[in-house]
């Protein structure tokens, strides 16, 4: 039976008839008519591949599988044979062009494509075409099919699974679309050959394959290994090829798969985005993608065919403005009617994600306080490597005050699509910058980057939880390690984030602990985001910029400004301003530290990067701990010409004690008392008891930590 | 009879019954009587003066003139005494303290105040107070009016008009706020020494005083001289005191003065905001400012009281979410609730304001076209200096896309009421950089700035206006002249606004001409906003950062890169990206252009400065004429991962003909076809004859200019 795809067959009756009934069902319905009936009207063009990302052939092939998908569906929606004829001809035109293809002219990466400059986009068309395919099967001649088979769809299969063998059995973004090309073109096919490959790998042992990509790509929680901005790429062909599975392999079960792993996947991606929506640029990542990007409208429809409507997840759904056309985006549609203006808000909450498979290889910690509409929120990662699209920033730290970064992480250095900009590939910056350590908020030690920069090397090696304890609205606290990204340098960092009753927003603090036999640089980079408004120590500024340093990331920095080291131990403070709020980052100070103010910049030949400021807290020594504290305070209104509260409210910041067994720091405020935090460094059992000597007096506790308020 | 300055005696009764009838009076009125309620809850305190701006002593003085005015509007709405009590026993306060007051320890200009470290502030101060007396005249005591009187507003009206005389007679926004205060404290306390000072200025000559700044700072158009954002500030005492005079002196017909100047002076202040209400950052501005700001709240319902409500502002209104509780606030929240849903929209046009109170003091052009809400705005500036706010920006150009700035002005570098930035007062780069030339989109001579950057000479002239073309709203032309800002150089610019069929956006023709016996160094600065995407050029970048010159705000500039001259005159390109829409800027080129790319930040050791882009055209020669084009094109689409038009589409620019009689200039697109701009430079009446040759061929045209597509 056709369709089989991502619309049952049997499907179709209640479709139509939702289309009268669902205005959301039926606009999403009109989009893709309009995008179907706008290439009817125009002639098929399936020009000779040539134009890199954002060029004209590759535009023209993408518009082309969107407009047979968007056919496919119209076709089932009206039986109108005008829709049937268009996908064959397009299709037939591709069965000419593509036995004829070598390698892309401007393929540039080791998993080359035919159509488009990378394999992964012939993956793409591969999916979209063959729902056209698969919707208008019943109205092609034998003859017809044979031809389309043969020269469309079987050569671009084979050649993805024997010419890019090691690439299509990758457990990865580009893995997973491959599986689903496969897989989805082995159904429309009825070929078992295909389908075996995809769900099992090219070795059919599910050491690679579908199931494999299932069981290896989601920690437990369903956090996804390469991180929330691919996790949400790796939703759709996920999706996508489950519900064909579950359409035509019911007795899989797929949706159940691992304890539903597909339901916790969509579940830690909608999470995992900011409260703009904006998904949290953690390793390579576009700030600029949110929530109603389209793989979700796919994700969220099929997720309630197979779980049932998350109501909490309507209001997302009513910012695409769309749903999928599909037996799941029916149920959506009704589900959002029926809610009317009553939608349950999404619920972004505090959360623990393992990393791995099995859990095992470290994690995310999403700490988050405050209503809905006014949350901070604070990420600390000591996740795996997340393969090749992984940044080496173990330990590090990023914030938010809603959707405001206070903490940035840069993201990639990529410019989507743009042709000018190397065809809108990861630039050059994205390794040799953006991916470093150097340009994360955690700490560099001799301005060298975790594990070398090499990624082998990283991939072996994850951070490891310590302790977490987010029960707590008012104070949540998560602590990790890492003892394998430099050599002979052991790291333990711990964060909280805590309310004051008398501080209009949350506070963060952060004790960040390196310990060594040997002397080394340590850097703590501080990415902080807006405008400098003032800082409690005196620097230099040299009347010429130079980069802050030859390689790992330093080569980016140009170097502004070096604040001196103090006499006497104490604090030192940067304010900035963001928006209508002000900013500041305290940080405990010696006699030897060094704050080093610089600029992302430097050595950017092409102007790929943003100019943006960061502060370094870099001391020389063995053993180092780096405490400080970032805070919200006062309010800046320029139409009401009002500025209140431009000084930090933080008095003081201060490591009471360090030790094998234990750490203590102390926060006093100007205004909200004294706090202090005692870390647990040896033994984090729940049960264990800790005393260490504070100012000549005894400090006892039992568990991880202790969080006390005088 | 009291109250008799906002608000008669005689608008009680219907502002009360108002009150019942117009939400929007009645959530203006609550707004007041909250601050007032507030404020009686409190103590009354009066702090000894110690804090710059943005510092407690600072704003404790403003709360306390704000809770004053609104307790006073509370007394006359409620009759209820504990508001009058509260006003009396504040001024109390306030008679005892000023007699002591020498001047303000934070003082730091040459017009010192007494509560605030400068007397503009303390003016604010007597404006706001006197109306909180005024209502509550009438519950004094004569004692208790003999102590407020010569305890709090004479002293501090003689501070102004004797200690700081020559600033009282300033016709300039400080003198306004100066007249405001005297004069309504002259009615206040009728007192006519002190309405006579207000109004005819100290040598009572009309030299100075009220009506000389109704007759000096605005053009016959109602263009402020010190320009938009300064507008603003200087409506409120225009407006507030002029309807003080009308409720005391109506024989003076103060609305109708001047051919009803202010009504112009409000139109004017309104249409000189961008697409999305904000000021136009021309001379000293915070960028922030928009048309919500509170003195627009007073200048419209004012306004109402006297021209009758404008439809077209309702909107504005709307935004604002306030009225004045008077009698014009009482039209204006009437009207708005008759008009419901239907407001019309205000309506930005194109316009060409003279300056200077004859309108022969140069001018600035306002090009303007698409709808309302997708508009493309260009200004010329070629106005009188500006007094002391005012830039060193002859012929500059500001570009707007919607509300999206294409050129940017940098606008003042100032954090409003920011205490830890100099207690938010202007920063010393605002003079450094952001007034000279340098900082601006037009022609830099020898690196120096117009009128070697002294004030006195740069108010003797002014640009001078060629020609202006508004009326077709495909193309608009404006052409000046400025021959004084450098010695020996003459500079003519025109720029030219129009739209192609084929482009998605209007295109701007910039043509600017230096004329000079003698070489120089001509830099021609364009201050994109936005992260740079290509160039058509090729460009050395530096390793190391080195301020671009010495002095004159290019210290400010970091010299990134330099353009190497080519080897062939053509064109060179530079595209950038801003939100989702792509600009280029493309001029002609010659084997002698440098094309140098800097960044502001140099020299800036507060870290005042913002770091943006921009891109100067440099040319040695005696005669030289830029030519360039800047425009949209394309589209990046981050969340449908789309992005198109990247690439600019016009394939050259060209300099015809230049001549002393004529300029012509050719631009052809990519798409689109030809366009040439033949300019008249010697005479520009309507009925002059022109004939030059232009590639071997007879151009001929009637009048200033003529523009031709082919």
């Amino acid at each position: 039976m056709h369709p089989a795809l991502l619309i049952a067959a049997a499907d179709v009756p209640a479709l139509r008839q939702g289309l009268t009934r669902y205005p959301l069902l039926e606009k999403s319905y009109a989009a893709l008519r309009k995008t179907a009936d706008k290439a009817l009207a125009s002639p098929i063009v399936v020009p000779v591949p040539k134009d890199p990302a954002g060029g004209y052939t590759h535009e023209q092939h993408t518009r082309n599988y969107y407009a047979m998908q968007a056919a496919g569906i119209s076709y089932q929606m009206t039986r109108d044979v005008k829709y049937a004829r268009f996908v064959r001809d397009m299709l037939l035109e591709y069965s000419k062009l593509i036995p004829t293809l070598k390698n892309h002219p401007e393929a540039k990466s080791s998993s080359p494509g035919r159509l488009f400059h990378q394999a992964l986009n012939d993956c793409n068309w591969v999916v979209y075409s063959i729902q056209g395919y698969d919707a208008v099967y019943e109205t092609l001649t034998p003859a017809e099919r044979t031809k389309i088979e043969n020269g469309a769809f079987r050569p671009l299969c084979n050649f993805f699974t024997q010419d890019l063998k090691p690439w299509f059995d990758l457990v990865h973004n580009h893995g997973v679309w491959a599986a689903a090309a496969v897989g989805m073109t082995g159904y429309a096919l009825h070929d078992d050959k295909l389908i075996n490959l995809a769900l099992h790998g090219s070795a059919g042992t599910d050491k690679s394959g579908f199931l494999a990509q299932l069981n290896g790509l989601f920690s437990p929680e369903g956090y996804y290994t390469e991180g929330p901005y691919y996790s949400r790429y790796a939703l759709s062909p996920f999706f996508m090829f489950a519900q064909a599975i579950d359409n035509n392999q019911p007795a899989l079960k797929i949706f159940q798969y691992r304890d539903k792993i597909l339901q916790k996947a969509l579940n830690s991606s909608l999470q995992l985005t900011n409260n703009d929506g904006r998904y949290y640029p953690l390793n390579d990542a576009l700030k600029e993608k949110d929530w109603t990007t389209q793989e979700l409208v796919g994700a969220i429809s099929i997720a309630a065919e197979h779980y049932g409507v998350d109501p909490t997840m309507l209001g997302v759904v009513q910012l695409q403005k769309k749903v999928l056309v599909s037996a799941g985006g029916l149920e959506v549609a009704k589900a959002l009617q029926a809610a009317g203006k009553n939608l349950p808000e999404f619920q972004r909450v505090s959360q623990v994600y393992r990393d791995g498979a099995t859990g095992a290889e470290g994690g995310l910690a999403v700490l988050r306080t405050g209503p809905q509409t006014d949350q901070t929120s604070l990420l600390f990662k000591y996740t795996a490597h997340g393969l090749s699209h992984g940044h080496y920033d173990k330990l590090g730290i990023v914030l938010y005050d809603k959707g405001r970064e206070v903490l940035q992480d840069y993201g990639a250095v990529r410019f989507l699509n743009v042709e000018a900009k190397e065809g809108g590939r990861y630039l050059p910056e994205t390794h040799s910058f953006a991916s470093q350590t150097v340009a994360h908020n955690t700490l560099v030690v001799d301005e060298a980057s975790n594990f070398g920069g090499r990624e082998k090397e990283a991939e072996e090696h994850s951070g490891k939880a310590w302790f977490a304890s987010i029960a707590n609205a008012r104070v949540q606290v998560a602590s990790a390690k890492a003892d394998d990204a430099y050599p002979g340098v052991a790291m333990q960092r711990t964060v909280a984030l805590f309310t004051d009753s008398l501080s209009q927003k949350p506070l963060v603090l952060d004790v960040l602990r390196a310990q060594s036999a040997t002397e080394h640089q340590y850097d703590l980079p501080f990415y902080y985001q807006g405008q400098l408004i003032s800082t409690s120590f005196a620097y230099d500024r040299p009347a010429n910029q130079q980069p802050l340093g030859p390689k790992n990331g330093y080569q980016h920095l140009w170097r502004e400004a070096v604040g001196k080291p103090v006499r006497t131990p104490g604090v030192a403070t940067l304010t900035w301003l963001s928006g209508p709020q002000f900013y500041s980052m305290t940080t405990a100070t010696d006699t030897a530290t060094h704050l080093v103010m610089a600029r992302i910049g430097a050595n950017d030949p092409k102007f790929n990067l943003r100019p943006e400021p960061v502060l370094l807290v870099r001391e020389k020594a063995k053993n180092q701990v780096f405490a400080s504290v970032i805070e919200a305070h006062g309010e800046f209104n320029p139409t009401a010409e009002t500025a209140a509260g431009s000084h930090s409210n933080v008095r003081s910041v201060a490591v009471l004690y360090d030790g094998a067994d234990a750490t203590v720091v102390e926060v006093q405020l100007a205004r909200g008392g004294t706090y202090r935090l005692a870390i647990a460094n040896q033994d984090a059992a729940p049960g264990a008891s800790h005393e260490v000597r504070v100012a000549g007096q005894p400090l006892r506790w039992q568990g991880p930590y202790v969080f006390r308020h005088f």
